[in-house]
């Protein structure tokens, strides 16, 4: 079998404690890891096309943001420590209003894939409006992705009259060229600017078109104590009533939610991203994540916007999830990293539905991170604990999603980088 | 006068806003920032030893981490996510009892060092044994440190005979060769950990020698509890009754506060360092942070050490600092941006007593660190609170201390940090 990457002398992540360590190597065919063993079983004619050497370097699968809205990189910083109402009524809604154009969208998303390339990022579950433009940028920089396209019920980006909200968003589902690594999505933007009808509507599409639908659920207090007022139930309930909570449905946020409301999202399969950065910046409350694991439910971690974050690093988001429930439980052993790990990876690409990543097993997918164990902040190294307290998305020395090389030795090798930031700043 | 320094092309952190910016000339001459001007008046004969040229970079004052346990990065990430007694007993204390020694204080310091000047860190307070140790590695790499010896009621490494812990910090002050950069303070543990005789001869040998003395206090809520069962006072009452609490005392933690203890913190003048990482990372609590600063303490920032944070990044503390307070207050303006930067820079520095850092003006100590703005991440830029929220310790790329170029474009000019890596690896 012809090999394109063969990785020498890597520590893979399972291989935690330093003295047990026996170096591998790993084969990278097509798309797919190939071959994995160990350095001293190597065959002697084993060639490649192209071969990394992984000394000092410990081996990952690349890690799945399960929440973003790309193309908002543009407001990265641009309004913070506001109320809510104010932030978003005066500042982000107007920001979007004058900014978001197709060129913009493509642009911004282009950077934002970047940046997660160049922190750990192999896939994202992206979702804006304009998500053909994000698509694009993100099928040239080699990012896998769900890419939904928005749905609400006002005047959008894009969808000028909000009665086509639907029917733009099949379209663009349709007009969506087949690639390996991007697949098409929905993405209504929450109970409470979506009517019931929106809903069912996006849904039925979703079922119709074999995609997941993400939904942005119990974000704020307030929002529940709305949604209560106006629907007479809260958003959970009010969604399973719909009919539409299922194992293809995504909860985004879910930070207000009771016992019951915990017990449906179980039920139904549904699946969950927690945003605990975007939360906390936001101030909108702690999402009950381990209560939700208890009871089983999927849940992985996202790291929203830029508006709301400010960056899209997952290795911070790890370290803010696994701190953040310890001090407010009280309970040290609450989120410990390896579950921090597991949402950041694995369980994150189950809610995605994406099953062929986050494991460095042979017939998976490659997408595959080195992270850069020579430095001072990351020594001693005990283990791979170390990845959510101690390392930082800047460690990430290359990336190859899909079996294809995209950043190498911290240059991302696939798109032009200055061109893309000159290309941000143009819009401001 | 001669210049030792000229810095070219800066944006200096008070110039926020990217319309407005009018770039900037700086003079280092000595220790001390001698000139600061507009590019555009840049007198055509000035001349200095070195020229940097910081085109796409924001200059500022270097950070301020106010409380470390430098030797303790051989404990990052030893053992996570445990309760805290098992942590502490368990794991901890053996380790330290086992590996702390002269020659680990010594290269674990230097590493803790090279790690905060990489992470934009120009003054430390530290807190250790064998402190001399830590002190003789930071004046090596030249960082600015208050580096306190520890005191403490138990067998202490370089200290077996507890009865002579006084003495032995006073024979440590004595023995601190003078030095620009290091000055010398004094560790009591804690009010659990140390005897009200204990803590009272600490505070006369502060006072001798006009130092600070540090102390832990009310870091958990069990301790605060036990400390009213044994002492029928809680550990600030207690110390207040002490006589403990003045301008040269620097409490750190402070989580547990009732509004009479902050209040005697307020009157008293103490200082305050908190660590929000460690406090979660360890379950120990949220400090009441905003409660203190409307009340005028003084509040500073600290990383505490590696193995309960697992860092000493203070780019990542000021931004758990922000996002933590406004969750748990759900405020979204609590702790903006600004305030958390003046926390890790002049806040702290007034905490720990040093009153010419901390600020870009004439006649200031050139503590000063460059921060690379064409990068990815920190696009677009609106104005320094990105500092807050996007930005990483690994964004630092180069650092200024008391005048002297410490790291240029990432690299440690003053120490070999190959062989400072190889060393603690050492002793794992």
């Amino acid at each position: 079998m012809h090999n394109d990457i063969l990785i020498i002398n890597a520590r893979l992540s399972k291989d935690t404690g330093t003295r047990n360590f026996l170096p591998k190597y790993l084969t990278i065919s097509g798309r797919l890891i190939s071959k994995i063993g160990n350095m001293a079983d190597i065959p002697k004619n084993l060639q490649a096309d192209k071969v990394i050497d992984a000394t000092n370097c410990l081996v990952l699968p690349g890690l799945v943001n399960g929440h973003c809205h790309a193309a908002m990189t543009l407001f990265r910083g641009l309004a913070d420590d506001l109320p809510l109402t104010i932030w978003l009524n005066e500042h982000i809604f107007p920001a979007e209003a004058k900014h978001v154009s197709k060129e913009m969208v493509y642009w911004c998303s282009k950077l934002a894939a970047a940046e997660m390339i160049l922190s750990g990022t192999t896939t994202v579950a992206d979702a804006y409006f304009f998500e053909e433009e994000a698509a694009k940028a993100f099928m040239e920089i080699g990012i896998r992705a769900v890419a939904a396209q928005g749905i609400i019920d006002f005047p959008a980006p894009g969808v000028p009259d909000a009665s086509k909200n639907i029917q733009a968003a099949g379209a663009y589902i349709n007009a969506l060229p087949t690639n390996d690594l991007v697949t098409p999505a929905l993405f209504c933007h929450s109970p409470y600017t979506c009517s019931p009808k929106t809903i069912q509507a996006a849904k039925e599409l979703a079922n119709e078109k074999h995609c997941k639908l993400f939904i942005h659920v119990a974000e704020t207090k307030a929002e529940v104590e709305n949604h209560q007022k106006t629907h007479g139930l809260s958003p959970v309930r009010h969604l399973h009533k719909l009919n539409i909570l299922d194992n293809n449905t995504v909860c985004v946020h879910c930070v207000w939610l009771d016992a019951e409301e915990i017990d449906i999202l179980a039920n139904t399969g549904c699946g969950v991203i927690t945003c605990p950065e975007s939360n906390m910046k936001l101030a909108s409350g702690v999402a009950p994540v381990p209560d939700m694991l208890k009871r089983r439910v999927a849940v992985g971690l996202g790291t929203d916007g830029c508006a709301s974050n400010n960056d899209l690093d997952m290795f911070g988001e790890m370290s803010s999830l696994a701190k953040l429930h310890k001090v407010v439980n009280l309970d040290p052993t609450t989120m410990p990293a390896q579950q921090c790990l597991q949402m950041a990876g694995l369980a994150g690409a189950k809610v995605l539905g994406l099953n062929g990543i986050a494991s460095l097993d042979v017939g998976m997918q490659a997408d595959i991170i080195l992270i850069d164990l020579q430095q001072v902040h990351l020594t001693p190294f005990y283990n791979a604990d170390i990845l959510v307290y101690a390392a930082q998305g800047s460690d990430v020395k290359s990336s190859i999603i899909g079996g294809q090389l995209v950043m190498e030795n911290r240059e991302i090798l696939t798109i032009d980088v200055d061109e893309t930031i000159a290309a941000v700043n143009r819009f401001m």
